[in-house]
């Protein structure tokens, strides 16, 4: 049997994370150990390379995932570790995983194989405890609201709506409705409420797009936690929350450093949903490192339609981020998957069934390199089971489309197996591109909406109910129509409907409902149904995981 | 006006913590450092020094303190310094603060003045995660439960009967009681339930009466978390959640090296509430501490009703650990206040009100000394507003008594004001003594409490509702009558009646409530109003908390 991701990753020797600072050209004083292998870079320090040369940028998107997951994180890794193999200086930037689905059934996300991020059980466990800082500040806020009510609600906050709600980092389907107050007068008015995912919270989406401590101050102060009764926004400075909130965020900004199994530098920060929120890393990671590489590679959340279009639409318009290529992973097992094939079946070669589904990653690379304008190449992700006549249909049906698709064996062989894809990858950042977004930033929020549905989802139209549509002219008039619009909606269609796989076209897009987040600066348009607590499955990932007698951790997978 | 606690802290001149850990002969390798001014002593390392020599061990404890708190932590610090000072080696032992009081009314809890453990911002914020790993740990055992219910309940768990509680280290009153599953079958079955803040959970006492990581599992596979329909209780282990609450905790469980602003070496781990819990920290940290210095100064919670008599009887009992001396902290406020005298007149020279309210300290005294057969001083906390003739009336009633009182001006002064003190402990230290239980392990967990009450409190008296005596005969006869009581009531008296000062005798004990603590193991009895989860006051801390524009935490006090 060949060996388990936490197996290969306790094997590893691993470099001091101040030997790993000192290639980036970072000053010891400029960081802060957490043990041996884990680092937080000053932030001061990352605002005094702001004059240096830009990198390039890698965005690695994907196909629409099946339930497995298709190796983003896996070919980030591998593809980082092979740049630096042939030749460049190249970092990656990474989201960090959330503690729920760890214990749950997703398990760990910090790469697979022989292309993981590491030490892969700290990552995957409290790393640098920057989730927790993130709950804190969450919880905070929602304690600092009801205790306002309680104590004569002098901003005349109306209790039924409240719209902030709590958060925990653990799978706990019990908490997405619950009532609270309950007890009796001394514990407040009671009230309905809910828990998310620290990871599905504004306070996740605000850290990662925050490009300083003033900037995340100012932000979190502008969050909508509800409206008075004649519909009046209340912000977290009304509640003189902010400045503790950001006292609370304050050592988690600085950026965690780690490495790749073949010690590839590594920013691990921040980790925001990508159906909820925008998907990617804190933004603070990746413009530092592209002073401190020539190649920073950095990974968007689900597919294309989602973590690529919030990249473009909501991340580089509003930080001035510029990709100069995009990879897309691909795998044959997803293409049959959106070919129809069942998940039983999916270990058997069919390669009619890899033909068809490759309408899904050729809408994507279509999306990538035609609607955003970037470079684009598609990575097959092998596995295994591969047959060499499954990968070649791939490869082909890419090509038909007048793409290029590059096998990349990371996962078996580490950075030696995705050598060409880095050399596909160096190719493209030499191409002349200019970024385009879906929508220009004066658009109204319903545009907004309709561009993505139609330019990237290949849908014919979007519909809404009566109160969605009231509730965004309401947002329109209340001055928020120059956000960008986040969509959250099911990551395995392109339409809505999670079972419609491949790349349909002409669907309609409902939006189900709208939430506000001013901090973050972007409105939600949630479209189909979008679990924002998720739960833990019969046989969850839990029961498995221990420590054995020579206290490492087992069972993490 | 006098610099605050956090303007001292900030200007202190830190050594870095490798020297701390070296002047304690802590190989490099054996230290995790959490930035340059934290770290975590490696658990193998301590579990290898146990066959050297034990230093003395001395017990901070406290009158019967005033809302403002008397200054413990404050005396463990100066108190370590004065030894090093005249010339011992002494390290201390603190718990680590909440979270949630430090946005509320308390703030900080790393001491005061120039008797503070640094870096103060970051010990009373995050620190190195351990709170948020026992809060994990806590809530993925509650998700755990409803998940095994929702899935098809195999153990039969009785809706109505789970007593596990989630936690979140914030103070908010409107989750002390609430009801969860709402929403419809997907979110699982609705029932009451609660949280509590961190401090106040079961794995917090299994944490900090662990002796190791196995221990620590062994513990927590024996949390009870609920009952079937016809009362046989389900486990922790039933549910197949101590491994991964043990992952969880593995890394929390190494204790975490600080220094004070003299550069005392202190360990500060762990931190249960002294009401619900035991109210020391973390036994792994103090008897380590005792194989790494000639003497440890470590406090437990509250008065010495409380946090003593759980140090001895809970704590001493079940790990051997015997304390060499103890030192009673006063304040001539709180004898005025025990006086009788009102809190906006307790600044106001009140001589006679001293001698009566000194009935308290007496009280404590012999209890510590009598009851417990430990020698002891009492401290008095010098504050800048206290008269000479006060604090001579204080030192006459416990000389009166048979005791020495000993002024301790270690906030004004650090280390050097309260080199008096630190003599005296030296001298104590040398005086034979054998410690005494309220109770022997073989009393009915109803005498148990008995004992404590009529020996420690003063009272006549207990008397407990039918259905209280009915649970406490079910926990006798389930086998849990071997266990220690720990008792939850007001601080404030020793009476349950917290506006009872003084020195109460003759009253009678009511027990409201029993909960037990298979993990921890102990048996919880509730006396009066005890809160679990503490609520925000009208204009809470929180509101002064902020971050400069130099990146420095403010407003933390």
């Amino acid at each position: 049997m060949s060996p388990s991701n936490i197996e290969i990753a306790q094997a590893a020797h691993l470099h001091p994370i101040t030997e790993i600072a000192e290639g980036l050209g970072i000053p010891d004083e400029s960081i802060e150990p957490y043990g041996r292998h884990k680092a937080k870079v000053a932030l001061d320090y990352l605002a005094g390379i702001t004059d240096r040369p830009r990198g390039k940028l890698v965005l690695v998107t994907a196909v629409s995932p099946t339930p497995a997951g298709e190796g983003k994180t896996t070919t980030t890794v591998g593809l980082g570790d092979a740049l630096n193999r042939v030749g460049e200086r190249a970092m990656i930037c990474l989201r960090e995983p959330a503690l729920g689905p760890v214990f749950g059934m997703k398990g760990g996300a910090a790469g697979g194989g022989h292309a993981q991020v590491v030490p892969m059980e700290d990552i995957n466990l409290h790393f640098t405890g920057d989730f927790a800082a993130i709950g804190v500040a969450t919880n905070l806020l929602a304690a600092l609201i009801d205790n306002h009510i309680h104590h004569g609600n002098e901003l005349g906050i109306d209790l039924r709506r409240v719209t902030w709600r709590r958060v925990l980092d653990v799978n706990d389907r019990a908490l997405r409705d619950v009532a609270i107050g309950l007890g009796g007068p001394g514990n407040g008015y009671p009230r309905e409420s809910g828990f998310d995912i620290v990871v599905a919270s504004e306070v996740m989406a605000v850290f990662c797009l925050a490009t300083d401590l003033a900037d995340l101050k100012e932000r979190l102060g502008e969050i909508v936690v509800g409206y008075t009764r004649d519909r009046h926004p209340v912000r977290a400075r009304d509640l003189d929350a902010h400045g503790s909130m950001t006292a609370v965020l304050r050592d988690a900004l600085a950026p965690n450093l780690v490495q790749t199994l073949e010690h590839t530098p590594a920013f691990v920060h921040g980790g925001p949903f990508a159906n909820i929120a925008h998907g990617c890393n804190s933004l603070i990671a990746t413009s530092s490192a592209l002073h401190l590489a020539d190649y920073v590679v950095t990974e968007a959340g689900f597919g294309a339609d989602l973590g690529a279009e919030k990249f473009v639409d909501i991340l580089c318009r509003e930080s001035g981020l510029r990709p100069d290529a995009a990879v897309i992973v691909a795998t044959v097992r997803a293409m049959k998957y959106h070919g129809g094939v069942n998940v039983p079946d999916l270990a058997d070669e069919n390669i009619a069934a890899v033909r068809k589904g490759c309408a899904n990653v050729r809408r994507h690379l279509t999306t990538v390199r035609e609607t955003f304008g970037i470079p684009a190449v598609v990575a097959i992700n092998h596995r295994a089971e591969d047959t060499d006549a499954e990968v070649a249909a791939l490869v082909d049906e890419v090509a038909a489309a007048g793409g290029r698709a590059v096998v990349a064996r990371h996962f078996a062989e580490g950075g030696a197996g995705a050598e060409e894809l880095a050399r596909a990858v160096v190719e493209l950042c030499d191409e002349p591109s200019e970024l385009s977004f879906t929508y220009p930033d004066e658009a109204p929020l319903w545009d907004k909406m309709r561009a993505i549905a139609t330019r990237v989802y290949g849908a014919s139209d979007i519909t809404a109910p009566t109160s969605v549509r009231n509730q965004i002219r309401r947002l329109q008039e209340d001055g928020y129509g120059g956000l960008p619009v986040c969509v959250a909606k099911t990551q395995y269609s392109f339409s809505t409907d999670a079972k419609l796989r491949g790349a349909p076209s002409g669907h309609v897009v409902d939006i189900r409902e709208v939430r506000l987040s001013a901090g973050a600066g972007f409105v939600v348009m949630i479209c189909g149904d979008i679990m924002t607590m998720p739960g833990l499955p019969a046989v969850p990932a839990a029961a498995s995981i221990d420590v054995d007698e020579d206290g490492r951790i087992v069972g993490l997978f």
